[in-house]
């Protein structure tokens, strides 16, 4: 009897202690430090209004006529032959005046709803990657069932605070993908998401399914954003016609427009930093006034991806110095305008290396320099995005979290200042035992994920393994262990007639 | 004739594109963004109130008598039996009054003097590794091959600014090492150098070598710091035999100590950042007034090197949130005393992967944000210090030279925001060809020195390298293209005769 409640008291301890354990709160961070510069203030105003004269000198060509016809309406000056739209300084400044300096981006859990504005530090992983990749299948063509898996794995970790379309379902044909990514993210996630800007018909069918998934009228899909999409200029100075649609339709229907011209110095753009910049504002001002000419006070966001490519053989580079002196100058560009705004990080390794580790820190730090607002491709991008790596995933995060952590700073009341444990503690001594320590080690520090901080002698013995296969095991634990969210059957449920109807007509086909 | 002529003007031509190559100049760089905080202006102010009381209250245990004497002579007071030295405000504050704000550190190569002040941004490579690894050779005890190959290694990047111990050459006796040491750093490279205060005997064989090697007399060997030494305290609260040595005799003869405490929190220090903070400031301050007491106004650095150990085995950790707090805050305090300062980056990792890749980076992030003047194990570092990794060195130098290219900051010039470009070009073309691209492409973009951008097929075909293996064609391709540095030979001329004398009188021993 005795046993059985020394037992119980043993197992109640053990709670108590499992309980103590850290909890971090990732799901809402602010940036932990200023915005920093790279550029004069005057450069910033210099590169400003070069970009307006380049919207009103040179034009944009925007192949919908929708959208030629909106900015005709506007003012612009527009050859129809030409498809060139002249856009002129108090366009840019109307739709300035009109867009949202914050907004709010829904979540189905209210908890992962997110305040999107200056300030905010939301982290979404690897994007729009046509294949994955893993140490314990090699390197495929994305499939639904990859698609699936990296949502179950960013559903696993509270710093990736919004979903998206990292792996491609190549698997599933282009005119019925839509059904399955946006059923898969509310089915198994339940954070904001994402929807492809592929042509009016499956944007259209993305926000029904919404409406339906979440259970929302009319009034509560358009009062919020519940999903957004990224627009990608197709520099230099030209916005196609699923683009110019998605830039339309997202901002009519209240949903989330990320402009994010990808400017490639030397490239698609002019080779020095000042000239790219030039050229994404330039394109990331007309496209924002097309949003605010279908809908004055849609949310939208201003974004940047610029980096450079190896003059030898033109294949993008990302982490460089010029990759993060473009993402700061972003950030200089982005609080000239006033708006919130998106970066990236990423990586060109062709393995989970220390090339993919250390370009993918660079650009986190030059978004945290930058205090952008959302990092897209944060964890797990490889190949310069045409691999999402669930390896490097898991080493990302940990970049990620550690990132989350800065964001607490450091106690600073008397008790943790020591006194008594400094008192205590002989000269040549160690803290392990005084009670200071003791009250506090169970929550002290950072939890790694994946680093592996054993001596030579037991990381030897225990195999050896590199963070590459250490990291195998834990993603193959988290989706293991995986559970879907809460709700997940319902949303799933009231989606299915939907989808099967939809499937029945032939789906929607994208746009050219 | 007229094909010699061609030929000529093609090599011409040939040799002025070689010519226009990057040249970048990382010698001597400068902080690129201000200090950052993570402690409140008056937490910094408790901090140092609190270390003031630890010195004044708590004292600090100093093993050596002619140490305690020199305190008790300042108006500490000293208990002889316990060895504590209570160390008062006043004292300190006349340490902090004397000790300069900036001094130069001197090369053999003039061109690689360094202003060690607040603002510098210098890096040293990873130091007082027993161990070397590289994928050739696999990890072994360091010998003299491996100090001369690293010193060799250090030597090829200017972005490695001082020399430093590296790889321990295990196979030279205790009595003979800095022999060896010293000698290796003027034969084989020309920057700053290095010297161990392993006891007051080798110190003075080691300035003795400096001077005949760089051919200085007294006045001018004292007259600057052209060697540094660090003095890890033994925490908490105390300074044993040869570190209290080096602080003395460094100070006297006019040479470089840096103080730096190795807190790591949970273990030999509070579990707090706060109160980890508070003990390394306390053993710092006490080290910085010893060198102050010894000769006032002799050259000398603050430092913290402080992280978290993992609580379930004691293991230190490195790159984590408390590594980097306890960096940050670092350089609050040294602000706040208005002395420059050295950090550390590093890992904990046994292997050259992500993770080794990821602390790296968030040390030297955590560095540069806390404007480290000093950063020491900024490249090659493995297993918390136990190892010295070729393949780790070559793939941190990538990082120190992104970080090095950050403080150049991009052009902004009017010709640099590249209007003719721009309206050169079509909407959807492309830069490479214009005049702009070309007048500058050959230097716009940092050189990747070990990064990869070759897309997947390319780089499968070639082998598949990871960055590991790529770096030790590298090192290997370094090595064996390594040229000494001019006066290379002159200095081990002046050295060899004082050298064979020490080797036959036996050496000198190190202090226990």
């Amino acid at each position: 009897m005795v046993d059985r409640i020394r037992t119980r008291r043993r197992g109640r301890a053990a709670a108590q202690a499992a309980e103590a354990r850290r909890q971090p709160d990732y799901r809402h961070l602010r940036h932990p430090f200023p915005p920093q510069s790279v550029l004069p203030e005057e450069a910033v105003q210099q590169i400003h209004d070069m970009a307006l004269k380049v919207l009103s000198e040179l034009g944009l060509k925007i192949l919908l006529p929708e959208a030629r016809a909106l900015f005709h309406a506007a003012g612009a000056v527009v050859d129809h032959d030409s498809q060139t739209v002249r856009i002129g300084p108090d366009i840019v400044d109307q739709a300035l005046h009109s867009a949202p300096r914050s907004f709010r981006l829904r979540a189905s859990n209210p908890t992962r709803d997110q305040d999107y504005a200056e300030g905010a530090m939301l982290f979404a992983a690897g994007a729009g990657c046509p294949n994955a990749t893993d140490l314990a299948r090699g390197r495929r063509p994305g499939s639904l069932r990859d698609y699936e898996e990296t949502l179950k794995l960013q559903q696993r970790f509270d710093v990736i605070h919004i979903h998206g379309p990292s792996a491609e379902p190549q698997d599933i044909p282009s005119e019925l993908r839509h059904y399955e990514m946006m059923r898969a993210q509310m089915e198994l996630g339940d954070k904001p998401m994402f929807a492809y800007a592929r042509g009016r018909a499956q944007v259209m069918e993305s926000l029904e399914m919404i409406a339906l998934g979440l259970g929302l009228d009319d009034a509560e899909l358009a009062a919020d954003a519940w999903c957004y999409t990224v627009i990608n200029t197709n520099s230099p100075r030209q916005i196609d016609v699923p683009m110019a649609e998605g830039l339309i339709d997202f901002a009519r229907a209240g949903q989330l427009c990320i402009v994010t011209p990808f400017c490639l110095a030397g490239a698609m753009a002019p080779v020095t930093v000042a000239g790219a910049l030039v050229l994404q504002h330039a394109e990331a001002l007309g496209a924002i006034a097309l949003t605010q000419l279908a809908r004055p006070g849609a949310p939208v966001s201003y974004g940047g991806f610029g980096s450079n490519v190896d003059m030898k053989s033109g294949a993008p580079a990302f982490g460089t110095p010029e990759h993060m002196k473009m993402s700061i100058g972003s950030g200089q560009l982005a609080r000239h305008i006033g708006l919130p705004w998106r970066s990236a990080a990423g990586s060109a390794s062709n393995a989970a290396d220390m090339q993919a580790a250390g370009e993918n820190h660079m650009g986190l730090w030059a978004a945290t320099l930058a205090n952008a607002t959302l990092t897209i491709h944060a964890a797990g991008w490889l190949e310069g995005g045409l691999t999402f790596g669930y390896e490097k995933f898991i080493n990302d995060v940990e970049a990620l979290q550690t990132l989350a952590e800065l964001a607490t700073p450091p106690e600073t009341d008397p008790a943790s200042l020591g006194w008594e444990a400094l008192a205590d503690v002989e000269p040549g001594g160690h803290f392990f035992a005084t009670q200071h320590t003791m009250d506090r080690y169970a929550t002290a520090f950072y939890e790694p994920l994946v680093a592996d901080l054993a001596n030579f002698g037991s990381w030897s013995e225990a195999g050896g393994q590199g963070s590459d296969s250490r990291a195998t095991a834990i993603w193959q634990d988290l989706l293991a262990t995986y559970r879907p969210p809460p709700g997940s059957g319902d949303r799933a449920d009231r989606l299915a007639d939907f989808i099967s109807k939809g499937k029945a007509k032939g789906g929607a086909r994208p746009a050219d």
